[in-house]
């Protein structure tokens, strides 16, 4: 199969979906409106949203079943990017080529486009969930969301990332950051495609594995790819370029073994874990 | 009945449970656990909450069926409180008293913190809220808190409210911001709380109305507390003291119209309502 197209279809079909449920004015105030949207449009890979309708897939449920959950994530990914760029966190002026969203339109207007792009994921989940399958998966795939964007996760491994030592730590410490500030949203997305495509329970707990270890893995990537051997918070300090590419190697595995029951049609699941691990690597 | 009983019971009700909910370290970072409790104990008046379970007694609901709901919101508001503050918005150092949570534990964390609070609001309703009833109920609330929380409502309000022109504009600029900063949250909160409740819709939206005028009228009651004729987006500027607190009553009649067919178990909610608009005026 190939992963490319993959992306580009899946990409697409999201990115209808984000625009019709992305605020225009007058419905809100225009600064507003183009705030939430310049981070949005045009995004990156979607690969959280393509996690989202392939785990949907790979328990054999239709792509369109997964469209809120795979819009929630996006929109959830993107508010956690535009405050980690604050003056006041990262202090970036460019991402993907562009200008920042508060050097575009301030700092009260970017954290408010933050703070609205994660109440408009859990509205679009909630709004268009409910046409997805049983309210029991939406409210399961809503639980997720929230706990992985919460101060136990993403927030929390923001907080830690921020203050990280420069100097000593151990791979335990970098992985724990990784875990709960990247993997536990990739997880989610994987875990609530699964939800709303109808997986038992049992199904449901091996995605969650596969999106942790997938999501640390793909970290781990992020890092060598950037040949971060200076960043406090990087694998490529402590273990050298081969030996993060072994470890994510080796994360890498143990997710595609938690598929083994799942498969032909976990195939572009799989596929889409093999990409994000070794894309250019 | 009385008021402040009820605002004191219920007060203490929600308390234990935000006393749960809230994350505690290991769990969590230390300083953002302190910076997510910083403004919610010792907490304001617990209006919103006591809305909601009033709320859901109106409709013959135990007081406990609103309760992650109650929460939800109180979390909800206090992050909006903790970003209201920030410097980069108007920059208060002191709040009910006590510096503000970005003076405590730095900007940054103070960003986090909020956004945690937000993410805990629909945490607690996603997963506590399966227990309080019919999972579309659940759902229903909880659309119905993101909705109240987007661009649409309190975020574009507080964007509309930065903007807002220090001269000229009239008393229906100054409501619109008033209804979607303040109003729709408290809206929120007796609807959330009807709706676990078990109301049907005909009550549901009477509910809405009476919780928008309601919180209209106690917004123009702040203004008039804090004869707020200098700022911006103040009706007191507009109508002065004494025609603002004219509208505020016109409201407040308007929103108990709203209950009329409710009979007896409605008198806490209709207490509340006055107690709202009236304190001190």
């Amino acid at each position: 199969m190939d992963v490319h197209a993959f992306l580009r279809e899946r990409g697409e079909l999201v990115d209808g979906f984000l625009e019709k449920v992305l605020p225009t004015s007058p419905g809100a105030p225009e600064a507003l409106c183009g705030a939430m949207r310049h981070l949005v449009f045009p995004g990156g890979k979607r690969l959280r949203p393509a996690l989202c309708f392939a785990a949907a897939e790979a328990v054999g449920a239709a792509p369109e079943r997964a469209l809120p959950m795979a819009a929630a994530v996006e929109l959830l990914h993107t508010y956690s990017l535009v405050h980690d760029d604050l003056p006041c966190m990262d202090d970036d002026s460019e991402r993907r080529g562009r200008p920042t969203v508060h050097v575009v339109y301030g700092e009260a207007v970017a954290v408010l486009a933050g703070d609205a792009l994660q109440a408009l994921a859990f509205e679009v989940l909630a709004q268009r969930g409910a046409r997805a399958g049983p309210t029991e998966r939406v409210l399961g795939a809503m639980r997720d969301l929230a706990v992985a964007a919460g101060a136990g996760a993403l927030v929390g491994g923001q907080v830690d990332d921020l203050a990280f030592p420069a100097e000593g730590s151990d791979p335990a410490a970098v992985e724990s950051v990784h875990l709960r500030k990247s993997a536990a949203l990739i997880a989610a997305s994987v875990v609530g495609g699964a939800r709303l495509g109808g997986a038992d329970a049992a199904t449901v707990a091996r995605m969650r594995s596969f999106g942790e270890n997938v999501g640390l893995a793909f970290q781990i990537a992020d890092d060598v790819l950037d040949r971060d051997e200076d960043g406090a918070c990087s694998l490529v300090r402590l273990l050298g370029v081969d030996g993060a590419r072994r470890r994510a190697e080796t994360l890498l595995a143990d997710a595609l073994g938690e598929l083994d029951e799942l498969g032909e049609r976990a195939e572009p699941l799989r596929e889409l874990a093999r990409f994000a691990v070794r894309r250019e690597i």
